[in-house]
C-alpha cells in the first residue's frame, strides 16, 4: 500500500495478542495488528473506564476488559503499554496468569529498570523480552494512535542474557511487520543512549518552557506571539505525556544525570563563547552540527521539509 | 487566494523597493512584493555572484546588482536582508546615494544593535525604522524562500524616539500586505523577547547537538538512528545559518546571557528533583508546561498536526 506498510500477512504471527494500556502506543499497536493480521485475536485491558468505552467505540480489540489478568489468560503475545513506573505492579497482577511460552514483552523508554521488574516477577517458562520502539507524537490517548506510527522507526529489543532466540526472532517479526526496524541492545546502553536522543531533549525542551512561562521582564502573552522564532518547537515535545514522562526521569536516573552533567559543560563552554564575543568558536558550533540533520535525513528519520512542512499552502511556482 | 495573502494591490505601496540581501528572507520579500505589487519595481543587491545568478534565473526583481549603493538610487523603500553584523557597513555604503525621505528598514533578528547602526549612519532626511519579520525556516538562500513565509507571523518594528508616524504607517502597511502582523516595540524589549524566544532556544539545540556528536559512549551513528525519540527537532533550529546566528549571538549578548542565565537555574533545580527522585515536582512541571503550547495552537503560530504532520501518508480509517 501507499503508506508503506503493504498487505496482512497471509497467516497470523500469533495466536492471541494482549495489550495492556491502550495509549498512544498500545493503540498503534492494536490498529497495526488488525490492519496487517498479525494476530488472530485481539485481547486488550486498560485501566481507565473512558478509554475503554473509547477503544470499543473505535473497534481497537476483539475483547476490552478492565483487568489485565482476564486479557492475558491464553495469550502468546503480551505487550506491556503502560507508564515505566506501573510496570511492576502490572507484571504482579499477570504473572500467574500468562501461559507457559507466552512472550511478554514492553513499550517502555527505559530499559534497565524494566528489565529488573521483568526478572523479578516473571515465572519461569514464560519469555520475557522488553522493547522500545522509537516512534511516537506529543498527544496521547487511543485516539491519537495509528497504524503507521512505527513506520520506518526502530525498534530495540533488550533480551536478556540467555534469551530464546527463537523467542527473540518472533517478536522481531512481529515489529518488522508493523514497520519498524529491528535493532538488539543491552539495556544499560539502550538507556545512555535513549539518555541523550530522546530524554534529555525532553528535559531541557520542558525546562526552556517553564523558564518562558515564569519571567516577570517577557510576558506569557509575548512568549506565545513571538514562538515561531524557534520556542515553538520546544513546546511541542514539552506537551507529551507527563506520566509517561516523569516515570522516565525517575528510572534512567544516572544516565540522564550522565548527559545532562555533558549538556550543561557544553553550554557553560558556549555561554563563556558568548560572553568573550569569540565569534570563530561560534561559527564552528553551528557549522557542524548541520551535519548532523543531513545524517538524520539521510536516514530517512526526518522530513526534508523546510520548517518540518508548516509552510501554508503554496506551492512555489514564480519563475 | 487559497493560500491567505489576497488577491494583488489596485496600486503599489512603495514605487521602487530595494532589497540588500537575497538568502531567504530577502528573496521571501521579493516574491511577495512581486506576487503582491507591493512595489512599482524590485531592485536588488547581494554580494555574492552565484547568489545573483540564481536569483536572476528565478526572475526575484527587475534589476539585480553586485553594488548596494547602486541598488538604493532612487528607492522610496530600502529593506537590508543580511547577517547583522555587516548592516553597519552597508549602511555607510549607501548613505550617500538614498533618496530623501526614503524608508530604511531591515530584517534582523537583533534590533538595539540595528538601530545604534542607523542612528550612526543614516544621513538626516530618511526614515530609519528597523524591523524584524519573525519568521523564518531552517534553510538559507534565494531558493529557499517563497511568498507565503510572512503569512501569519508577526511584524516588528522598533521605530526609534521621534520617528514620523506616516512612515512608520506606511512599512506598516508593506508588511501587512505581506501577510503579517504588525507589533511596535522599543528595540532593548524586543531583544529580550526574542532571546527567550528564539535566540536561547537557537543556542540550547546547537548545544545539545554538539553534546551528541561528541559523547563517546554513544557513536554519531546512533544518535542519527534513534533521533525521532525527541532528538531531531532540535537538529531543524541548528541547521540554520551558522554566519546569521554568531550574529545574533554577538550583537545580543546581554539579553541572551540573562536568559541563558535564567535557562541554567531552572535546570539545576530540575536536576536536583531527579537526582531526589521528586515525582511530583517533575509531573508539575510537565503539566504546566502544556498550556503554553495551547495557547501557541490558539493564536495560529503552530500546526495542530501530531509530530508537525510528519506522519506518513495514511489517514486513519479504522472503525
Amino acid at each position: 500500500m501507499a503508506d508503506g506498510l503493504g498487505a496482512p500477512l497471509a497467516a497470523p504471527l500469533f495466536e492471541r495478542l494482549a495489550l495492556i494500556g491502550l495509549g498512544l502506543i498500545g493503540s498503534s499497536i492494536a490498529r497495526v495488528a488488525r490492519r496487517k493480521r498479525l494476530a488472530g485475536a485481539i485481547v486488550a485491558a486498560d485501566a481507565a473506564e473512558d478509554v475503554r468505552k473509547r477503544a470499543a467505540q473505535l473497534g481497537l480489540a476483539d475483547t476490552i476488559t478492565k483487568s489485565a489478568a482476564a486479557a492475558v489468560e491464553g495469550a502468546d503475545l503480551v505487550i506491556l503499554c503502560v507508564p515505566v513506573a506501573v510496570i511492576g505492579e502490572v507484571v504482579q497482577e499477570i504473572a500467574r496468569h500468562l501461559r507457559p511460552g507466552a512472550i511478554v514483552s514492553d513499550v517502555g523508554s527505559v530499559k534497565s529498570a524494566v528489565a529488573a521488574a521483568f526478572a523479578k516477577h516473571l515465572p519461569a517458562g514464560v519469555h520475557a523480552l522488553p522493547a522500545h520502539p522509537v516512534a511516537g507524537t506529543e498527544q496521547s490517548g487511543p485516539d491519537a494512535g495509528f497504524a503507521t506510527l512505527f513506520c520506518n522507526r526502530w525498534c530495540i529489543l533488550t533480551p536478556p542474557d540467555g534469551a530464546d532466540p527463537k523467542a527473540v526472532a518472533r517478536l522481531s517479526e512481529f515489529w518488522a511487520a508493523a514497520g519498524a526496524s529491528v535493532e538488539i541492545m543491552n539495556p544499560a546502553h539502550h538507556d545512555l543512549v535513549l539518555a541523550i536522543t530522546s530524554h534529555v531533549p525532553h528535559l531541557i525542551a520542558y525546562n526552556i518552557v517553564g523558564t518562558a512561562a515564569d519571567l516577570e521582564t517577557v510576558t506569557q502573552s509575548e512568549v506565545i506571539k513571538f514562538s515561531a522564532g524557534g520556542f515553538r518547537d520546544f513546546t511541542r515535545i514539552a506537551a507529551s505525556d507527563p506520566t509517561m514522562w516523569r516515570d522516565v526521569f525517575l528510572n534512567n536516573k544516572e544516565a540522564v544525570l550522565e548527559m545532562l552533567g555533558r549538556f550543561t559543560e557544553d553550554l557553560t563552554a558556549l555561554q563563556r563563547m558568548i560572553r568573550n564575543g569569540d565569534g570563530q568558536g561560534l561559527f564552528e558550533l553551528f557549522t557542524r552540527t548541520r551535519a548532523i540533520r543531513r545524517g538524520i535525513i539521510a536516514e530517512g528519520q526526518e522530513t526534508t521539509a523546510p520548517d518540518f512542512g508548516r509552510r501554508a499552502g503554496e506551492e512555489e511556482d514564480f519563475s
